[in-house]
């Protein structure tokens, strides 16, 4: 490929700003040389750690941002307000397609309305998901959608099955993603009302291998390549993830270190614990991508360390190569779709 | 105590019935002297089982049914038609009045439709929820509800949340239980229409000692003694939770087996080891109950092995001596709440 891909870098968001981000950065640039990233952040902090490392200077630029939108603010109020803040100025290199994605591990709901009201959806797309890839015992499962509508239609649910299988297609190589819908229970008459309308679109649907209602238990299995749900349940379905992996690990700990004899064989079994640690470790993915934007946004999580981020400009790098905002385009009709919807709305009128 | 307690047993339920079901009931008889058991079931199976056993036979019936409600069994239909079956004729026994509680580890569906349909709500209940206690890092967490009601209105939320914090004081000794809503971030906006709606009535509730919204991460901490939320959502945690520990696990023993010194270490390692699996054990809290019904009926595990069963019928005896339903009757004001509801129902006829 000799088309660069230009990535801006939130370098003021999460907890290990902007030294990891800025390192993250660098180890992408130096093993990619198609990338180009621009710096969103305060110009002095990003030119200190970048003077640290040894980099491609002529494929990094910096954007001077004087704000910063921290987690616990209002997202909506922040995007609106602070206009010199990293992630607004980011985004805005995308909308103005200067730069072809945007990578924060800052505040979540800032990059999800930022996402919508400055980078804006792609025409027929009906709500852009935020989709998560975790692991699981058999690889990784893409989680849609896990933070952006709360009370979707059913329709929407299926457009994240849709996007959630070309992505995982062409970004994990899986031939026919299996797309499961999370729901209490196997038969396709159960659970709440969106969940039952949603399996029949679902059903319906030729372009995607559905394999029917799976319940939360089968994710961790590795049961499905795409787990479709709202994001409400999306977001307990994330967290219980992270929460029970926490504490097992961490009662775990304790048990090893509860007496000699436990603690001698804690150190005989710390290489095998390490290697199963890291089949569940969410960093090799590289953050959480929200689909159906113009342009792609990456939300890493708000501890990642250098590893993550170089995963998630590694991310941007294949989505644009595979042209995947092109698929969506195509293969879900979106052109006919937004026609339709006009034409539909039109009559009404 | 002098007075009985007598619990209906479905002894055709779950994976090992009818053989670790007698076995627990059989145990429960012979510590708890004011335990009576009156199993539904096929009669000869039953006594086939009990015969193996020293029971108190005085205290020990056996109601013939000649039909078994499978797992897989539209629960509706079931209940509407298989009469004969040892879950209707458990219920009927608690409609009735002659059993006040019912157990049973066969189909949730049958037992949930059953409740509601054949032994009733509590005058002034909106919704019975079902609601199992989960095992956390501080001890047991009721997940309220988990399986009856998947598009609750808010008020039944709030009333999970009564029911939830009466039990959990009187059935575990927490003087105040702290009662969260589970959410997707703890400020009182977020959410979907339901969280945010339920936000405000829990809030505003002098009874309960709410200590606002909780994401699903914090709840295998330990961090609330009564986690509320919709069905469909406690289900996917419920699942999530089973699920990871089960993979992790899994994963764990794949590791610890994985090398010579390895397994070396996991032997040196297994006391403790084991310890810790037992604070995860759910089958302590013997099975999920149903609250809100006049009567109470608890749903064991699928798998239950007899200590569950066992468990199961020490919470029954618990919540009768407790006056649980007496006491949701009175600290709740169901009957002033549905004489309001019947006479707004009037006013608007």
């Amino acid at each position: 490929m000799s088309e660069f891909v230009h990535v801006a870098v939130d370098a003021m968001g999460g907890d290990n700003a902007p030294s990891e981000i800025v390192k993250g950065s660098v180890n992408a640039l130096n093993s990619c040389p198609n990338l180009k990233v621009t710096f969103t952040g305060k110009e002095e902090l990003v030119k200190a750690e970048l003077e640290k490392l040894k980099y491609p200077a002529d494929r990094v630029q910096i954007l001077n941002c004087t704000e910063v939108i921290a987690m616990a603010e209002p997202p909506v109020d922040a995007i609106r307000t602070k206009k010199d803040s990293s992630i607004v100025k980011g985004l805005r290199l995308v909308k103005d397609g200067e730069c072809d994605a945007f990578v924060t591990a800052g505040s979540t709901g800032a990059a999800l309305a930022g996402g919508q009201l400055l980078v804006g959806r792609i025409k027929g797309i009906e709500r852009p998901p935020l989709a998560p890839l975790m692991p699981t015992a058999k690889g990784p499962v893409l989680l849609i959608d896990c933070g952006a509508n709360m009370d979707p239609r059913p329709s929407m649910l299926l457009q994240f099955a849709q996007m959630g299988s070309i992505y995982m297609r062409n970004m994990t190589g899986v031939e026919k993603p299996r797309v499961g819908l999370v729901n209490v229970g196997t038969e396709e008459e159960k659970g709440n009302e969106l969940a039952k309308q949603a399996h029949q679109l679902l059903k319906d649907c030729p372009d995607i291998n559905f394999v029917g209602n799976i319940e939360a238990r089968e994710i961790p299995e590795g049961a499905v390549d795409v787990a479709v749900t709202d994001a409400f349940t999306g977001n307990a379905i994330l967290k219980m993830y992270e929460g029970v992996a926490k504490v097992i690990l961490h009662e775990l700990k304790g048990a090893l270190m509860s007496s000699f004899v436990s603690k001698i064989g804690a150190l005989m079994i710390k290489p095998a614990l390490k290697g199963m640690i890291k089949t569940f470790d969410a960093s090799e993915y590289g953050g959480a991508p929200m689909l159906g934007l113009k342009g792609l946004v990456v939300k890493a999580h708000g501890n990642s360390k250098e590893a993550e981020i170089e995963h998630a400009l590694e991310q941007c790098i294949t989505f644009k190569e595979k042209q995947i905002n092109e698929l969506f385009r195509s293969e879900m009709k979106l052109d006919e779709l937004a026609s339709a919807r006009r034409a539909k709305k039109n009559t009404e009128e």
